[in-house]
């Protein structure tokens, strides 16, 4: 059994009661083409037809999978209670529904939160299909509550495995800042930071086109893009994004670097404010990273102290809840319709966040960075060690 | 530009034409945490934010992004016209259908088929809270035919990459073939796969805790598990289920190998006719797989010849396509209720199947293999090579 995820399903149960939510009920199929994002955390293995994972308020645990996988999650040992079934899981799961008599049956769908989200329309559609005629069909909730609280609250095991993630991370951008030099192209750096993720054995925390992003120069594609062949010149902000996976969980980490035309000493007065503009509205944010904060609350600290020394606002949120995922739930965000009930949600101690508000210097390229954080209630305990300093180079 | 996706992409028009379809939507937000089946073949690229991709039967594609990932689209190019947006998708997405004014649009929503059926419940909420009060909230169906076909008909260049993905894997095979014996452990067979898959640069073609698959003996617990410590007898039936992704396709493959006991110099006869009802159940399927047939009747083929020669009936279909996913789309499947609608449908040319039952053998273990092959008019054109002899050993 894996300890770490019992750990977390042993949190379930607390939950339930604290949300007055009887029964969880994870449902999907073909895990591989469509997984559900909180499967991770509550089965940790794949299924290939229509199943069920029930997790009922008494602690009870109770797995519903195609026959031909029942020995399977008999080894993995996290369910005690394990069904396996050849033609329809309709009626076992309609039996183990009338045992625990749910009043409310929360299901992975959320406008809100995607990591809450993982029940396709197709799936919902089959599932009321099933609970149609029975008194169960009008008690379906949502269970972003449920996600948004065992993603959020920490354990011990979960914030060193993050912290260990983060120093590996802060490790192998010491080796980049070793060795990158003008002339260098972005995929160059990309790749310095690559080697030495393979070299230990890990995998990025996202998706390997983006994950070591480089951008250097004032031509840059701007976030959410691979690094392209444009070379590092005197006078440009080079920026990366980046971070790995390790046992699980994720670090996501900016810098920003300066490389020095010839004369220079350093860094031109434009680019040094919008580094010390960056670094400050960080701090800002942070100290306001307390439990109990409306999400759009944090985010207006550091919006608000960049707009305010004369730039333009940022296009994004000022950071998210990180873990197994790089973006593993809430977001410190404006009240922009894309965010839906995201902004009026509340931090809580213990949750873990990015803070990654941006400047673009006309000319130069996009100062940012990116710290890891944990809610305390002084605030932001870091996890990361902040760029104090623009790197020159 | 991506020439394979392209190729992919330019069928699409064809098929909205033959499909009575205007417009096909994929609209989804946060790809690493819910991934739509379609976006690999559609798409080829993450998104953050929440996002449209929009193909008209006209020929037109239209992606709708966070504008922070607007240039990264740009540069994949498979889009010729990309808009992106900050605050809100709603605006340029209502805008977009106002111009195209579909009569019918075609949504990654399915009971039927897992692969189309991407779209999640929530976002699939929000798609409808933009549509309220447009005439096209009524004028939603489902993707499943568009995907099927897409994914079914395979082109010349996906017929070539699943054949050399087979080929390699039959290589591979080869190996293990060679160095197997006595007192070997699953794990330690899986291994000598995992270990020329890795020599060659490739990947697992489904979850890697579960492929290769290693199953020997008689005790061995059942498909869909990952290798143990059990080690290979004399008297053992073993079977691995193990398949490679090469350029983006898949091979799915299963073998069955015979320990021979001290004296033996063939298989048992309960062994040898288990395995000679296998390849002749696969044989007689593949006759009867050519275009137009429904799927059920090419199931019924292998399992009756299964149960007429005295065996339980496998609990899993016969055979399900195969391309850029292991599992990629329809299933040569009987009419259980979990398979659906899919059992109906029909098969066409260029579809590529697997074809794969299996018998249990009390006190040896499980015979089966796994074929692949095109669907032509004269049945199954084999891109594996039959396993037409128990392997003894």
């Amino acid at each position: 059994m894996d300890p770490l995820r019992d750990e977390k399903l042993r949190q379930v149960p607390g939950l339930l009661n604290e949300e007055k939510i009887d029964l969880w009920l994870t449902f999907g199929r073909e895990s591989s083409a469509t997984p559900d994002p909180i499967a991770d955390v509550l089965i940790g293995s794949g299924y290939t037809w229509q199943s069920a994972f029930l997790l009922h308020k008494s602690g009870a645990r109770v797995a519903i999978v195609g026959s031909l996988e029942e020995p399977h999650y008999r080894t993995l040992g996290l369910y005690p209670e394990i069904i396996g079934y050849k033609a329809s899981i309709r009626e076992p799961l309609l039996a183990v529904l009338k045992r625990f008599k749910p009043r409310k049956i929360a299901v992975n769908t959320s406008v809100s939160n995607v990591l809450a989200d993982g029940l396709t329309h197709g799936m919902y559609e089959i599932l009321a299909g099933y609970l149609r005629k029975t008194p169960y069909a009008k008690r379906l909730v949502s269970s972003e509550s449920l996600v948004a609280k065992l993603r959020g609250r920490k354990s011990a095991t979960e914030l060193a495995r993050i912290g260990r993630a983060v120093a590996v991370t802060e490790e192998i951008i010491d080796v980049l800042r070793r060795d990158v030099r003008v002339g260098m192209t972005e995929k160059e750096a990309a790749s310095i930071l690559s080697h030495e993720v393979e070299k230990r054995g890990l995998v990025p925390a996202w998706d390997p086109l983006h994950c070591p992003a480089v951008f250097t120069g004032p031509e840059s594609a701007g976030a959410h893009s691979g690094p392209t062949d444009r070379k590092i010149e005197p006078g440009h902000l080079m920026n990366i994004d980046f971070g790995v996976r390790l046992d699980g969980y994720c670090s996501d980490l900016q810098r920003t670097w300066y490389f020095l035309r010839a004369g220079e000493r350093k860094a031109p007065p434009a680019v040094q404010k919008a580094f010390n503009t960056i670094r400050d509205a960080i701090e800002i944010a942070g100290k306001e990273l307390k439990p109990g904060v409306e999400m759009w609350n944090v985010d207006r600290r550091a919006r608000s102290h960049i707009t305010s020394a004369g730039y333009d606002e940022f296009q994004h949120a000022t950071g998210h809840e990180i873990g197994r995922q790089a973006h593993d739930g809430l977001i410190l965000c404006p009240k922009w319709e894309r965010y839906g009930k995201i902004p009026k949600m509340k931090t809580e101690e213990g949750q873990v966040y990015t803070l990654e508000p941006r400047i673009n210097v006309p000319g130069h390229g996009v100062a940012t960075m990116e710290e890891i954080a944990v809610v305390t209630k002084r605030g932001a305990k870091y996890l990361s060690h902040p760029q104090r300093e623009l790197w020159l180079s």
